[in-house]
């Protein structure tokens, strides 16, 4: 029988971890005469925030993100799920829910069969029906690796936008999904173990960060702040919503959620060049507690594919939020508080007295 | 003195000639199992428009659309605007005007310099301010050969949109931009003439198909159906929008703009396995008349990037909407008329007596 080609060995990096890094990014974008901002947008790339927000009318406002990566799994109908569920989640990270979707679609056309290109597509097609989002669209290059994602676009009313500025003194820090899809991925595509041994960190990847439906109104008003927490990894993402809300957020690292083994791949080395661009990226930013020496922080710096969202929460409501959200996003945890101070992460062994 | 890198050296095939070929698009696509529309998805991708269509009130309309592709010129900033007016021409194919646009953007790290680019990104920035249009987004991924477009949102009255459905018997065909880009590419990526040799070529590339805002509201409603000339050739595009409109389409040959010297490159060789896909995809649907025999065919096939409008406009208006685009578009020329008939395209050597 014919070897399947497995998606992964295609690649040099899979997932979120081939994003070009933010710091280059940051040098490039400093360079552009971009053109002059029209009134009705309301948010846009400056503050490294999920999507853009555009407003159509003071009732209807458009988030728009694009997204798209190499294989990070091997089976293309997961990778499909996957990619699409990433590029979606942005919408719900803002408030937002998606309507629309293109395909970002590169293929080697000589070596990869159309069956591989049409499991992909069917597996977003499957996620997009999840999130009842429309495909309107999109385009497909012959190229040496394979690459998918998608440009979404959701409604949101502008005054219920969230944002990664808006943390305030004194919430409660809430992420939704466990860390650890980037040292998996490496484990997987240095054959430390197989796709079904995953399992729990696919069906992760392929879930999506819709907290707006399984939320009340009341709730998703304590909200203060939300981010996904992606190929800059936790700390990249925290920081972001650190800097853009100026506040420092203390982050009770043993609370972090984690898949099971994750620490064991990091410890066995099962690193990717952005563990390390995630750590420079952030090192000016973050202060940890000496305490923390047995503790491993490099999931800190673990690139997510899919990662969940990190909220920033009014502290009397953060309880409820938790466990409303843990019926359909079960590792939810409270992971830390806003605090003032000089922008950035306070890393610390355990939650502090309130 | 260092040698500066060619962009069109370091890909296989580039611009629109990389397009995935329409047949193998159309087998994958027949096969999957697309989320339910939803009712207020006027116009999806089944015609193979320029872009969708989705209605936010009875008053607006987004359209979508999203196109990248690898340099098909060498100079960075040139590369950049013509990606960029590509995929924001897709929107005035549509009726509609360009509001905000992501990026999508692939480059070696190792090899291509950040001044690159950023030169790609602010040629690209250059045609948006042109065309008020916001850069909203993006995403940016570590690659073996260089990618650029755009994913682009419009607005359009609902009651004024353009598909490639329209096209009523009776009306006259105009084109807005001479044919000829693939051949010309060809010949820059075999050395065969230098860039600056194809100005010309080059300026039409970033030329925005913005005929919305040169026309007059009677003259803009006397357009029944337009779609834009790119990867799938004048033949292909023609074809689609034949058979969306269920006409046929009556192709005046000699009368079909092109740059100087196009046939003098299609008839040395410089040709892209598009010219033969593109043949290959409209064959069934194509008649020409004997008589054409000396005239090179391969023009109709030549894959366009950041092509014309293919417009089909009540007879009556044509000669007014001629005059009028020709101040912007000076190679505007009526090329054909649409009958009844068997939906596809007939070719003639010239001018039948109407």
């Amino acid at each position: 029988m014919e070897q399947p080609i497995r998606l992964t060995k295609t690649v040099a990096k899979g997932g979120c971890a081939a994003k070009v890094e933010a710091l280059e990014l940051r040098k490039i974008l400093s360079q552009i005469r971009f053109p002059t901002a029209h009134p009705d947008l309301m948010v846009d790339g400056r503050h490294f925030d999920d999507a853009a927000i555009y407003r159509v009318s003071s009732e209807l406002a458009l988030v728009q993100t694009l997204d798209f990566f190499t294989p990070i799994v091997d089976s293309p109908h997961w990778f499909g799920k996957i990619a699409a569920c990433n590029a979606l989640s942005d919408v719900y990270a803002m408030g937002g829910r998606p309507r629309t979707a293109m395909a970002i679609l590169a293929f080697p056309l000589a070596t990869i069969s159309t069956e591989i290109v049409r499991d992909i597509l069917q597996g977003a097609c499957d996620l997009m029906s999840e999130a009842k989002t429309n495909l309107v669209g999109g385009h497909s290059i012959d190229d040496d690796t394979i690459k998918f994602g998608l440009s979404v676009t959701g409604y949101v009313h502008p005054d219920r936008v969230w944002s990664n500025q808006g943390a305030k003194v004194g919430d409660t820090l809430i992420l939704t999904k466990p860390l650890g899809t980037g040292t998996w991925a490496a484990a997987l595509k240095r054959d430390a173990i197989s796709e079904k041994e995953m399992a729990p960190v696919l069906q992760s990847m392929a879930t999506l960060n819709n907290v707006v439906d399984h939320l009340s109104d009341d709730l998703l008003s304590q909200i203060h702040s939300a981010t996904d927490i992606t190929g800059f990894g936790f700390a990249g993402h925290a920081t972001q919503m650190a800097r853009a809300s100026n506040v420092k957020l203390e982050v009770w690292a043993p609370r972090l959620p984690q898949f099971d083994q994750t620490d064991h791949w990091l410890r066995e080395g099962f690193l990717t060049k952005a563990h390390r661009t995630n750590r420079e990226y952030t090192k000016d930013f973050i202060e940890s507690a000496n305490s923390l020496k047995g503790w491993n922080d490099q999931i800190l710096f673990d690139p997510q594919t899919s990662g969940g969202l990190l909220l920033a929460v009014q502290l009397e409501a953060a309880d409820e939020v938790v466990n409303e959200l843990k019926k359909n996003f079960t590792a939810t945890s409270i992971v830390g508080r806003v605090l003032s101070g000089s922008a950035g992460l306070s890393i610390i062994d355990r939650p502090a007295p309130i």
